[in-house]
């Protein structure tokens, strides 16, 4: 029988509520990849992208897959068997960064910082001044697992400081917080559709620098994976001359993620970040009201992702986000790693930052809190 | 402005046309992928799948990005630095084998056969008898770039004569020719959604036997990708016990997909490539016609993907597709590799083997070449 979803309300960890107009997207008619139509489509949506993340980056495309696949593009285009990694780690992102490094047959440095906590950008200079070595700096902007949002451009500047490349997580932050590729000097960054985007999950944004490309360009070995090699991935999506057959890829998540970024660009980046901000305040002052406490220090906090401590007289928190699903329809997400069981993860990402949905979610939570 | 794509007939090499129950199915509301409902689709999703591959093997999932990741994934699993493994090669997907193998870190041995030709069980033989170190032999069933079928249940059974692993490209072939995964001994095999199942391009159907399975979870080094991990993305899509994160799954797609294999199960499998049989027979009389000749014997050829020799009056076959595209809205695919300029590609991919896109395209094809 033909599945039918619930009608959820999705203020967990992403997704998010996928407005009617992705989703009409989706559903129109598949044309072929190499179709001279569809080579539109992706000039335009490289530009709507650079526009996401406020840079002239010619290398800005969207991979055939989810965001840990662009985190792991990212690493194992930039990075080689013997380099060394600085890996800024403050929640469970960080921890996937590392693992990452360690497959591409490259030496971690870890620099760690309590979940929930942002990334400290003392102990990265501590780090940079010991590993003279390093080639790259490696961090989350806005770690879901915890709701923390750190600081790209000191961070950054301190890398570029020390001649090291700069990897950006941005999954959770692209369309929902302040963002700024070429100014900030970040190298690699990587998303997901599923955020502040407000798409269905299954591809990842990513752009590089200038001087990435040239990184990637003079790699001594091959990039280990096949299906990520940008110097593959960059001949599918040439603007110059014809494109060069790769893989095939997904044709209406790109009509969706298409469709994402013109609303983007209707409503004004700038104008999303300031939304995303104010509908943050709304919550916090609404679990403030019913008695609930935020995880991390309001000068850290993402708007997006808001940890609310589990009351301690809660024995059973998996079944009070059950009640939600059944009762109200409404997804918050569960706690991740260290924080499984001690925190809900409300997210307020792309088109579920509504004032109805935030009415919603707190009307539903002092209902099953009683 | 919204993107508006034009209304194709896809003869091509795929993606096929696209049925509306599974462009509707796109656009249904997306929920979250830890949603109960979800965990409930996924289960069905992997027992149709069974059906499609005619398979009981647990792990057969749809992995979360489009066919040359499934490839990659079946190589970075079951394959270890140092390993040597048999690649047969007939066309261009054998050679993409070749460099995953050299990605792992392994040797690949090549059994070569012309762009064409169907792969030959005798030079396997003495491929395996030259190698007894070999672990693995991979093979392409439907090779899309030439229109050729091999004999896999014969070079399978060779295979494990010789105690190697079977990894199998079926991407052309799931749901559009006989394929029987348990019956033929295949260890490991790799699909795409866009071909004979008629969805959008974007995820792969992969299955392993339980000896696959055995020999991954006993690798002696880490798969070198941690997002095609099958340790950790069996432990997502898992039966047993809670579902542990590991990405976020693309869920409209895979409504897509669940839509799409209830059509073919409704259809029956026999049936289906009953069906592709009979179109193919029906093209290739049109297209005898007409005056045109395939490039493949008879005895080889691969029902839904039909090699055309371009006629040697033609000096610009590229205009002469550009004019199906525009004159006729029909898309057939230009040859690929050392087949480019020589040969066209109509493909009969699931939905689009029909009698109305024969017609269409034998009666486009007189037109233009008169």
């Amino acid at each position: 029988m033909s599945f039918q979803p619930p009608q959820r309300v999705l203020m967990g960890p992403g997704p998010a509520d996928v407005p009617n107009r992705i989703l009409h997207a989706l559903a129109k008619p598949t044309i072929g990849h190499l179709d001279p139509a569809f080579g539109v489509l992706m000039e335009e949506i490289k530009q709507l992208l650079r526009y996401g993340f406020q840079t002239k980056n010619d290398l800005t495309i969207p991979l055939s897959a989810p965001g840990s696949a662009g985190m792991e593009c990212c690493f194992v285009n930039l990075v080689e068997p013997g380099d060394t990694v600085i890996v800024c780690q403050n929640g469970a992102f960080g921890a996937r960064m590392r693992e990452n490094v360690e497959r591409c047959g490259a030496t971690p440095v870890m620099v760690m910082d309590d979940w929930g906590a942002a990334i400290n950008p003392q102990k990265l200079e501590d780090a940079l001044k010991s590993h003279p070595e390093a080639k790259a700096v490696a961090l989350v902007q806005a770690e879901t697992s915890t709701g923390v949002l750190s600081d790209v451009e000191t961070l950054c500047a301190l890398a570029h400081a020390h001649d090291c490349l700069t990897i950006v997580d941005a999954v959770t932050s692209l369309g929902g917080s302040e963002l700024r590729v070429d100014d900030w000097k970040i190298d690699a960054v990587y998303s997901g559709t599923q955020k502040c985007l407000s798409c269905p999950p299954g591809l990842s944004p990513v752009s590089f620098s200038p001087r990435a490309v040239d990184v990637i360009s003079r790699r001594k070995t091959k990039v280990q994976s096949w299906f990520l090699d940008l110097n593959l991935v960059m001949d599918y999506w040439t603007s110059d001359g014809p494109r060069t057959y790769h893989h095939t890829a997904p044709i209406n998540a790109l009509y969706g993620l298409h469709e994402a970024l013109l609303i983007l660009q209707e409503e004004g980046l700038e104008n999303a970040w300031q939304r995303h901000q104010t509908g943050h305040e709304k919550l916090c002052q609404g679990l403030n009201d019913i008695g609930l406490e935020l995880l991390v220090k309001p000068e850290d906090r993402l708007p997006q992702l808001n940890s609310v401590l589990v009351p301690s007289h809660i024995t059973d928190e998996a079944a009070l986000r059950r009640r939600l699903l059944d009762q109200f329809n409404l997804e918050i997400g569960a706690g991740l790693g260290e924080l499984a069981g001690k925190v809900w993860r409300i997210g307020l990402m792309g088109h579920s930052c509504r004032n109805e949905n935030i009415q919603t979610c707190i009307q539903a939570l002092k209902t099953v809190l009683n």
